[in-house]
């Protein structure tokens, strides 16, 4: 069956280990070995609670999640995060400033691209707050309105004591992500944020996740990742909270903040061990398999190592193109995503003209997200060395078609 | 592989068919002839979104579902609902009505078990109205503490124009149902409901959905259902939403009405046919394998017949080992679940032999919920007539072995 599957460059849903689909079969019959599918035991029964103590030891371990921060799963994907994060940390700064003004209650937004302006425009919707903008990257793009570009970091401007500093680690549609290399330019300007420690920094890592090591997690209040991109199927999310962002909800709403419902409450979710109702079992499983795997290759510093080559042989591929006038990158030098590698073909029909080439030799899935249209390939963990090369392969042999 | 598998009794997650198991296994790799699997697919994919509509189309005729109500599909489960149903609904009346006060903006909840009281409690966290409880069952209970009953239509005392109007139609933990028989001294009490139509009606079907038809399907304002009973894995939530339900509650923020977080909205869920974000894709593509099985078994009222019998098999059983003192239901006569047959085995150490006794001959999952002990069948869609068969042999069996 390897060789006959298409490769699925898609942005998420998106491609899973071929045999992680196997065992998740055996498992839709028998699961460890009760008879029952893992699809139809109880959430509550010995197995499956193991299974779930599995999976959050895989994600501690490989990413080295410290002490201080409890992992949660829950439903609702990264858009119930959007929400969530701003309701849970709004009481957070309730409880410890029980007598600020909603405009006194600053919300810092660190913009990227479509995915943090979305999580943005969350906040400003569910109020009990106030919006402020650290940074625009359009501002600083070529022609002011395009998310192309990580701003330097002179042009952030942080809050003195906000309730939260949201950022998005890697934008999906746009193809821009932090470097992970705290030196570089294009990194999360970790050295400015407000003096005092203990930030209420927020990171939506739904694309990035498990891909590379997450530089500075112990600085984070909350890492949030849906599983659909690099780890299993979508309907699990997966939540890093430290234990201080982990708040008694509704104390801080008898002081005035926002009610949370039940569902989004960390605490609520925190206290019962992920299983105060009833999760998305089957893509916990799943999720459970590609993460086995990925303990068994070598963890996340095996995908990192992957993902840096995947990447760089893309993006050389690409620049190539570029001077020969065949692709322009979406995307300024140095912003440019490991995950998800943005272009335009240029030429009259020259986007479908690859996208059909590329369908007739198996890659599929790489048209651009419909808002910004183009080229999108991303390069999900479950994508390999060996399909990456299929795919520079083309981006090198499409230019010498057209000439 | 059929012959092998033990029978799941349990009460959710719980048992699929077998058949369904095999095609799912088929769609992990190969979704629709794409090559490319279910779980991997974008949801935005014309293969996934015609899945959508064949899945809610399904729905729409094997329960006929009027073209004034909406099919939702969510994330979040029942639980969530209960916070989902008072926030759009509050907002709906708060557009209605915007000048009550809290205190003037009614709640009406109907307590019959654990999963209304659940709910009820939710409505009173979240604020913005003010709970009635429109009748509380364990007033009307043998003891005055257990869920043992529907009450009588006399007893209950709804308001003159709540914001909502709360039930739960089948109270999986304690194993009272709605009679879906509108003549039944046990049916829910149509006709007392306040004057005007358009009824804030909210019906909680988690664990009773596609088992038989609705009664008075049109006259409810939202019908949900968590998939993990009868329709498919765990992960996917169902809505019946009355259009007039559907409103634009940021509209109703500015009005003073509790915030709902984007991914409650309905709005803006069925603005989005469902897929404003990621939904869970393969809960969604399980649930479609197993309506479309329905659909060729003869949709619900195939089902409707086929449960019927079950239960009846069952509770005859049970009242002949009653007569013996072996057994004492935890039900009221006439009040009993269809999908959740709850009892007590009498006698020291007479519960743990029938569980042992059960389990020995393949028959799992039989313990009651931990908050109120004895034994519990679960009769979902998936349990055939001969496996009910198996239990009311044992059941009979059991009382000889012991006397
Ligand atoms: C970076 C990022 N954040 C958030 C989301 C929204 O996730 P979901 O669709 O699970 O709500 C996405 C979805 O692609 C994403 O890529
Ligand atoms: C009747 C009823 N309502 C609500 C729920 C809660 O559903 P969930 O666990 O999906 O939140 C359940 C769960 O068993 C239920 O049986």
């Amino acid at each position: 069956m390897a060789e006959a599957r298409p490769v699925n460059f898609g942005a998420g849903p998106s491609a899973l280990p071929e045999s992680v689909l196997e065992e998740a079969c055996k498992g839709l019959f028998n699961f460890k070995g009760t008879g029952i599918g893992v699809a139809e035991i109880s959430h509550r029964s010995k197995e499956f609670t193991s299974l779930v103590a599995d999976l959050e030891n895989n994600i501690r371990t490989q990413l080295g999640v410290p002490p201080t921060h409890k992992i949660i799963f829950t439903q609702g994907g990264g858009t119930g995060q959007f929400s969530a994060v701003v309701l849970n940390l709004l009481a957070r700064h309730r409880l410890l400033h029980p007598d600020l003004s909603d405009e006194q209650r600053v919300l810092d937004y660190v913009i990227t691209g479509s995915w943090s302006k979305k999580a943005m425009e969350e906040a400003k919707r569910l109020g009990g707050g106030s919006v402020h903008i650290a940074v625009d990257a359009r501002k600083k793009s070529k022609d002011s309105k395009s998310y192309d570009n990580i701003p330097a970091h002179e042009d952030f401007d942080f809050s003195a004591d906000p309730a939260l500093i949201y950022y998005c680690e890697n934008e999906t549609v746009d193809g821009v992500q932090f470097s992970d290399d705290v030196q570089s330019p294009a990194s999360f300007p970790f050295h400015l944020l407000p003096a005092g420690g203990l930030w209420p920094l927020v990171a939506d890592y739904s694309s990035s996740f498990m891909s590379r090591k997450i530089p500075r997690i112990a600085d984070h209040a909350v890492i949030f990742a849906g599983a659909q991109k690099n780890i299993g199927p979508a309907g699990l999310t997966i939540l890093i909270v430290r234990q201080d962002c982990i708040v008694d909800v509704d104390a801080a709403v008898k002081l005035g903040a926002v009610p949370v419902p039940i569902t989004m409450s960390y605490k609520t979710n925190a206290d019962a061990g992920s299983l105060y109702n009833t999760p998305s079992t089957l893509s916990i499983y799943i999720a459970g398999l590609v993460l086995e795997r990925s303990k068994k290759l070598g963890g996340v510093e095996y995908f990192e190592s992957v993902n840096g080559r995947k990447a760089q042989k893309v993006y050389t591929a690409l620049q190539e193109g570029e001077k020969k006038g065949v692709y322009r990158s979406k995307v300024k030098e140095g912003s440019g995503s490991w995950m998800n590698v943005v272009f335009d073909v240029l030429g009259d029909n020259a986007e479908s003209r690859f996208l059909a080439g590329a369908e007739a030799l198996g890659m599929k899935a790489l048209k651009g997200h419909r808002s910004v249209g183009g080229i999108r390939i991303s390069l999900y963990n479950a994508i390999t060395e060996e399909q990456t090369d299929r795919i520079v392969a083309y981006l090198k042999h499409f230019p010498t078609q057209i000439s």
